[in-house]
């Protein structure tokens, strides 16, 4: 069996985000879905953008923004995605490569320009997303290394690879090559509505497929098509080794077998942006399991690095996470 | 005599600027002096963004962002300055119109791409500044619109146009325009270092050409290189219409002939990041003034502008700054 070199490699969509607050009236005046993440193409991106307000830029995606936060919290972490060569994807590579991130993928050197998502911070702190895929659609199974998989005690996919075509054969080698070499996989199921362009497909995944299951209390219930998390949670339990569904300021709670853990939420004292909240749940997870440490101590770190994130604008970790960590955990 | 369609024409360099925290063995490390802005060159630029921490790019630029606070505040603003038609090029024009200002400068559609600022934030909150300007040097007289300069109440100019060469000859186009047709011409002279590359330039225009001056305190001591404040005040007095002379926390002093008021500096909870103090300084007095409001009244318009930009990361207002002036000024 390989040595591992990584804690966990990400492979996602590499997107560079575009923050600016809104108000509820933009959202209904542009018939967005708050909350939720919408694709658009480049016309809608170019109207939207001429409609937003004054922005902030930086680096984003989703299993990316995990990565981010292993590196943060001290994991070894490598990142697969596709930026093309323009500015944006220089400060996408920059980014991740300064938090610590291994990020060796080839940027495209033709075709749409890198990912933009395009955020509407509302005064409630949620976010809603409209996502320019660009480059991304490049990203195909040539960009996924099978030793690098198998040099990764976990291979961490986002659902919204599932999104573009290539990259979903991408996500499929890797999620083979990971169960190939013995090692862990993980997803996240991204966004509900993501669940329902791809329920059948993410049901087979999280059935048969993934060790790791991150979701929220919309997406597993989504996914499951039931009314309530409780009967989600039934549905989840007998098939990923371990599934932690997080339900926002209820807390999270994970499920691994016949073991069930509620942790409580991480107070956090000004909820501004809630961007990336669940990425950084998944990265203190993450950590915590690549640690050793049992599903409480992984619930903790998760919800430590949520709260973390959701206290300023941006998906990216802004203070020291492991004298964070150790100043919260001892 | 042409009908005033704006209050302030702000004419500078357009950058954008990528900030990230940095500690103060990094700026050691690398030889930068506290508090300055360093031109750099393309090489310089990515040596020093590779070793910068993960940043937040945001639309900066002096002239740029003053007179984005002064549209912010509600005065009509416009701007004069080159980026590329690259990415953040676009993201300077997003910007800056999605805050209200008229920007209309054609991009340069070859040479070097928009301009970018490289900030290292202090935990003091103090900003080091590395500028690589790019298509900044591409500004020139071509650029300046002698019809929009006489139809504008204050040419605002900022000392770093004198740093590219044809940018200067745009800079003293649109100042002899300002002063045909009976405007006013502002000046901030920028940077002490950049006071000490064009000392006795900055003299000449101080001296004969300038209405409204905007320095710091090392800026002003430097320019008539005395020991200190009082003398450099002194010195100014007899020259400008009027001088707005800004002390940090010790707040500023307002000459005007024989008047002189010393402003308190508003009270800040905690000060973030001090990008774009004296840029929002101006924005505030400058609004006061177009505005037909005594000189007390536009230093605290002044001060209160300098302070909402000083409590957060980035150079742009972050609040409604209209409801900000009328809670604060009644």
């Amino acid at each position: 069996m390989a040595e591992i070199t990584y804690d966990v490699l990400g492979i996602g969509n590499a997107i560079v985000d575009v923050l600016a607050p809104a108000e509820d009236a933009f959202l209904e005046a542009h018939d967005m879905v708050k909350g939720s993440m919408t694709l658009i193409d480049a016309a809608r991106a170019e109207e939207l953008y001429t409609a937003m307000g004054s922005g902030a830029e930086r680096s984003g995606g989703s299993a990316a923004n995990t990565v981010a936060g292993v590196a943060a919290l001290g994991g070894r972490a490598c990142f697969v995605g596709k930026v093309r060569d323009d500015q944006l994807g220089q400060i996408f590579a920059h980014d991740i490569r300064a938090i610590g991130v291994d990020f060796h993928s080839a940027p495209a050197t033709g075709g749409a320009p890198t990912a933009r998502c395009l955020i509407s911070v509302t005064p409630d702190a949620k976010r809603t997303m409209h996502t320019f895929l660009g480059a991304c659609v490049e990203l195909g199974p040539e960009d996924v290394d099978e030793d690098l998989v198998a040099a990764s005690a976990v291979t961490y996919l986002e659902g919204y690879l599932w999104d573009p075509d290539s990259a979903k054969e991408a996500f499929i080698k890797a999620m083979g090559a990971a169960r190939a070499a013995g090692r862990k996989v993980a997803l996240s199921l991204s966004d509900s509505f993501c669940v329902d362009r791809h329920r059948d497909e993410f049901l087979d995944l999280v059935e048969h497929h993934v060790d790791i299951l991150f979701a929220n209390e919309q997406e597993i219930t989504s996914l499951y098509e039931v009314e309530n998390f409780d009967d989600a949670m039934q549905a989840v339990r007998g098939h990923c080794e371990i599934a932690a569904l997080t339900r926002s300021e209820k807390g999270a709670v994970i499920v691994a077998g016949d073991e069930v853990h509620v942790i409580d939420a991480e107070p956090v004292d000004q909820v501004v942006d809630t961007t990336g909240a669940g990425d950084l749940y998944a990265s203190g997870f993450l950590t915590g399991l690549t640690m050793g440490l049992g599903l409480p101590e992984c619930g903790r770190m998760a919800g430590i690095a949520a709260a973390e994130i959701i206290s300023h604008m941006g998906a990216r970790p802004e203070v020291d996470m492991q004298a964070l960590m150790k100043e919260k955990l001892g």
